[in-house]
């Protein structure tokens, strides 16, 4: 099973919004799809899910095109930050519409994942919070047979406990079913254990394909008290800083080992640190 | 100048959203209003603005009910999650609209935000990505003449540069012209700094009102390595855990001063851990 995106471009009114994306999607994956706002990620996992159009460029499953093929298209799911289902609709309609729409439905995990977050199943879609419109597309995009599953902004609007729920949920179904997960998201360092590999896209462009571990080897957070860690890190390529309670955390591109003093602590990079540093914008600072 | 809410109360198809909520809003603070999903923020900032009429209770200003009264209801400005712009209409366009609507408009700051956000003004509302709704709907919330400003989930969809841009502009803007405002989130540690007064709202009730101050030093964050850590907490009420870089941070609360060995950090309670346990509900961990 491969799922290929070869040099898709997509302009808005002469406007370009993806220059010439290419992805190799592996098997049984999770990636983390960053990128500034209007990076250009919602027009690309639209495309790969066949809701838009490119401009020019193929998205292929197992070597055959995504476009006209309704059967190819259900093995892919997108759950979207746009409210496609109709208001008043209620939320176990919602689940078996979806049902009969993809062939199947994991009504267990489903049934099990209304009660965990506490979701009213008889509601009508309009009358869900915004935290709860993200539950319940949750729900569908991890009940779906699908084998690519692509969230985009999954945890928009949901609370500390719900995202700490989700993360937990998302590791529990990929090891009971394995299959590629795409997630596309701002809050960074909260999903950086769950991801296996970066794609970091700019300004229309994938600028960066790596993996979390080799992200994180890249370079090295320092921590210790602000004298230590200031004094330590002189001269080195510091691309950010953290607090946390009275400690400090510098965050360094680079970083040659070396003695460590005492007091000062090394670890792998951050990786929220990471990404605002290489998709930093002229004038920003 | 005085805005209060008086025994609120609100359901929809007999299930109480709000129980019997009361708040005095202070002149020129900043509120930060916390709340599980389905709490009924929304709600509660929907009846305050006059969107929504409540079952029983008032709003006043100034000791005047603001139901029905146009003129001081333009002295409050909810921005919310609802996307109430027509689909097609542009950011200039929408900018014109609010000046006549409210009779009064900052052109100066927002020019100035849409060139720092990098938000196109010609482009129609359907056109924005999620992250640029949230932007434009920030920078009308920001430039209204209004005397109490509602920010409900402020930073949906903005990536880690722009919110950090949001929070500055937030508090160059109150030190420019101070007035309430009142944000909604669920990013409660990137707001902390910014919030004076803490609203928690659980299960349709405020359970809580205090100062950011008051609850940082109702506990304490123990920092260190692991080990050293967990022997010097042992005993206390720990409420959560969390790690950076090499080290761990405990969070305790009712923390009682005592030596300090050394490798270790105490300072003020993290507020998010804190949030999380004073509304956790059962059968959650």
């Amino acid at each position: 099973m491969s799922l290929t995106v070869e040099n898709i471009q997509k302009s808005y009114r002469k406007q370009a919004v993806l220059k010439d994306v290419s992805i190799d999607f592996k098997e049984e994956t999770i990636y983390g799809l960053l990128g500034r706002n209007g990076a250009g990620k919602s027009t690309l996992l639209n495309i790969i899910s066949a809701r838009i159009f490119a401009d020019s460029g193929s998205v292929r499953l197992d070597s055959q095109r995504l476009i006209g093929n309704e059967v190819l298209q259900n093995r892919l799911f997108l759950m979207s930050e746009d409210n496609l289902y109709p208001k008043s609709m209620k939320v176990n309609k919602i689940f078996k519409l979806t049902e009969a729409f993809y062939g199947g439905f994991d009504w267990e995990l489903a049934n099990h994942l209304t009660q965990a977050f506490n979701l009213n199943p008889k509601l009508a879609f309009k009358k869900l919070s915004t935290g709860y419109r993200s539950i319940l597309k949750l729900i569908v995009a991890l009940s779906v047979p699908a084998d690519y599953i692509f969230l985009d902004e999954p945890i928009l609007g949901l609370d500390a406990s719900h995202r700490d729920l989700f993360y937990r949920t998302l590791i529990q179904t990929y090891s009971d079913r394995p299959r590629t997960i795409v997630i596309s998201t701002h809050l960074i360092e909260e999903i950086a254990n769950i991801i296996e590999e970066f794609i970091i896209v700019d300004n229309g462009q994938v600028i960066e394909q790596k993996s979390g571990e080799a992200i994180k080897q890249s370079g090295a957070t320092i921590s210790g008290s602000q004298a230590l860690v200031a004094s330590f890190t002189e001269g080195m390529d510091v691309i950010g800083k953290d607090g946390l309670g009275g400690l400090v955390s510098y965050y360094v591109r680079d970083y040659q080992a070396q003695v460590i003093p005492e007091g000062i602590s090394v670890s792998p990079l951050n990786l929220q640190a990471y990404f605002v540093q290489v998709t930093q914008r002229e004038g920003e600072a």
